[in-house]
């Protein structure tokens, strides 16, 4: 036993594999969650929301029967089971995007999906075009095929395409797509308008490159009119989900629960054909007996599911933002979301999201997610997120009051 | 609404997706699943022999309490359930492999586990070391990271490191890993000895190279000693699993039940470590409630329900190896496994198995795998998988004899 016997595996590691960031956030989140620190950290939904009862109605009939148990226990195919995919086509359909079954693929949450997008559209050095601040999971999806990034403008316009492209050259490749949440969006809850949805979809044209529409939030409006979804108006513009450019990515982790890992790819045939023969290589399929139960749960309760965590949730909303303005000082501003999970604060510039963290789990007992982690390129150290969807109205009015209290004295 | 609106999907897939292939087999399984035909074809567990009153008991426990659901339906960690976790742990100890949960990752099945470590072990160009024929998803795995094949000898002994590494790179890169099914493979049944095993290792410490043991028959041993593992044997040398280059992808799919997709990696703590990233980034975690049900399940009936499948298709492996002596003509030649789900049987040479089949399902109405799809390089066309775990003891001697007339008939 000699010590040149020990195989080194970091070693080992392909380049490609090297770039996965922000871990460090989820480390973070899993030291914040103690009892007495009030948490505004973690994007989760409300476990007291779960419909308890008809998961376990539908686990119990499904393995209370010989025939079903043995469907729901056996290896299934990789495009999804079958009732779930025509409900899904169905939900489509009524939010305006005109589709069959063969237009969905069930994925392992929408995570699974937008790593599927990223290792299916990206090479080494092509870019990819993502808002400023973004979903952090979808960088750390993205990065795995080392992409180089470029800002999605959302509110104040964006570059022309021909500087898109000398940029992308610049960087070693070309733009491959835009990625964007247009609802409530993670981390900062802003909804994109009707016209910027617009200009997406015409940059998208003009540099012929497919959109990412995440619609993970996109159920969970507290106020103002529906906005039609990227796909839909990309549909309504070419006459059929056939021509479109716009892959949409969805979830029932935010409406029905997180935890049976289901979501859902909805786009134009050629993608989901190629996308099922990355997922058979990827895991075979998603949990069968999950996505059965996810058929009869949805099919069951999915519009009362989401009235009631609208409701819930739309009350902590309020409780932040009224909170929010009786605690914060000049100099802060936040934004004001119609729906989803999280309030986006931006604090005066000489002030840095993370060593205000610091601070603030330490000596006023309540925490955060500093902004800075949801920027592919210069981030805004001044800002936060703030998540509503796990405290109550009371321990937020509390914690908001201790968090504009420590901002006031830091300022 | 003009033509050139429409988005063409396919032109805009990365090469490195474009070489997933091999997917015709599993349509192909699923157009022999005629209710008229013997299949041996599916490498499938027997759905009766699913322990349903267990897994039941599991869900309706664990939904039945209010605390325990909050949990089950929540968001969870991405390496995996911790007291899963620490029963695998314990599990691996008792096959020889001294280890911590932290040596331990929960994936969605031994698939994706293969999937992340070709993942994260190749660059385009690299060479995988693999068995000939070896087992179609793992093949499906790597090739998404385009790598080279190159031949790992399991019986007749390998090149020496010098000439696959000159191999290697011609064809661009290095070697990377040496993949292998050690006992009772798919395709073959084949259990590599011991000496063959220390052989891998030799080589992989010359080549300075991980090795990938799947493990996923392992547990279905119906006769003969057990081998320890790849893994053990690494650790038996190295003193420690933390110095071992062997990384162990187990399953719990072919012993209680594969719809849960729950699999697990076993390895040295950096590469575990790394491989959370890629879980993270890639589908966050495995389902939080199929986790906690398979540790349950498999606390409660591991070793009971392995004696049970066990026996039960040693059973018909014992009718199958029967069938072929007594049905085959001379020049066919078949393996005899301790053990797994599969005969691998090599035909007279001038008989394709692909052709075979075709007239197989059509005049003998009988089914199996054409061995082709097996190889990464130079396939050896002449050959056939056949399946004993679904069919019964009489459907086994009906569709061999049936199979023996055909092949004595062309040959």
């Amino acid at each position: 036993m000699t010590t040149d016997l020990a195989f080194d595996w970091p070693q080992h590691f392909a380049h490609r594999a090297g770039r996965m960031t922000a871990s460090e956030i989820r480390e973070l989140l899993k030291l914040l969650d103690q009892p007495d620190v009030i948490s505004f950290a973690g994007g989760i939904p409300d476990p007291h929301q779960f419909p308890r009862d008809a998961f376990a109605e539908a686990y119990g009939t499904l393995l209370g029967d010989p025939a079903n148990a043995r469907i729901a226990l056996q290896y299934s195919v990789s495009e999804g089971y079958r009732p779930l995919k025509q409900w899904l086509a169905g939900h489509m359909e009524g939010r305006g995007v005109p589709c069959t079954e063969d237009n969905i693929l069930i994925t392992a949450g929408s995570q699974q999906g937008l790593e599927f997008l990223g290792r299916l559209l990206l090479s080494p050095g092509d870019t990819a075009l993502v808002a400023a601040p973004t979903y952090l999971g979808a960088l750390q999806a993205f990065s795995a095929y080392e992409p180089a990034y470029d800002v999605l403008g959302l509110d104040r316009g964006n570059a022309t395409p021909e500087a898109y492209r000398e940029r992308a050259a610049g960087a070693g490749g070309a733009v491959k797509f835009a990625y964007l949440v247009p609802d409530f969006a993670n981390p900062t809850g802003d909804t994109v308008p009707l016209a910027a949805r617009h200009q997406v979809l015409d940059l998208a044209a003009a540099l012929d490159i497919g959109v990412i529409e995440d619609a993970a939030y996109q159920a969970l409006r507290y106020d103002g009119a529906e906005v039609p979804s990227v796909l839909a108006l990309d549909i309504a513009r070419t006459g059929s989900i056939e021509r479109s450019r716009t892959v949409y990515a969805g979830t029932f982790s935010k409406t029905l629960a997180p935890a049976l890992r289901i979501g859902w790819l909805c786009a134009a045939r050629p993608l989901i054909d190629k996308l099922v023969l990355v997922k058979q290589a990827s895991d075979l399929h998603c949990a069968t007996i999950n996505q059965m139960v996810m058929y009869r749960v949805a099919k069951a309760t999915y519009d009362d599911q989401v009235k009631r965590v609208r409701t819930a949730y739309a009350a902590r909303r309020d409780a932040m933002l009224a909170a929010l303005a009786r605690h914060m000082p000049a100099g802060v501003r936040w934004t004001r979301p119609q729906g989803g999970m999280f309030v986006w604060v931006t604090l005066p510039d000489t002030v840095d999201g993370a060593a205000l963290l610091a601070r603030a789990v330490a000596q006023a007992r309540v925490a955060f997610v500093p902004g800075k982690a949801f920027f592919a390129t210069d981030a805004a150290a001044n800002t936060l997120r703030l998540s509503f969807s796990l405290a109550s109205e009371a321990q937020i009015d509390e914690g908001i009051g201790r968090l504009g209290r420590l901002i006031a004295a830091t300022a």
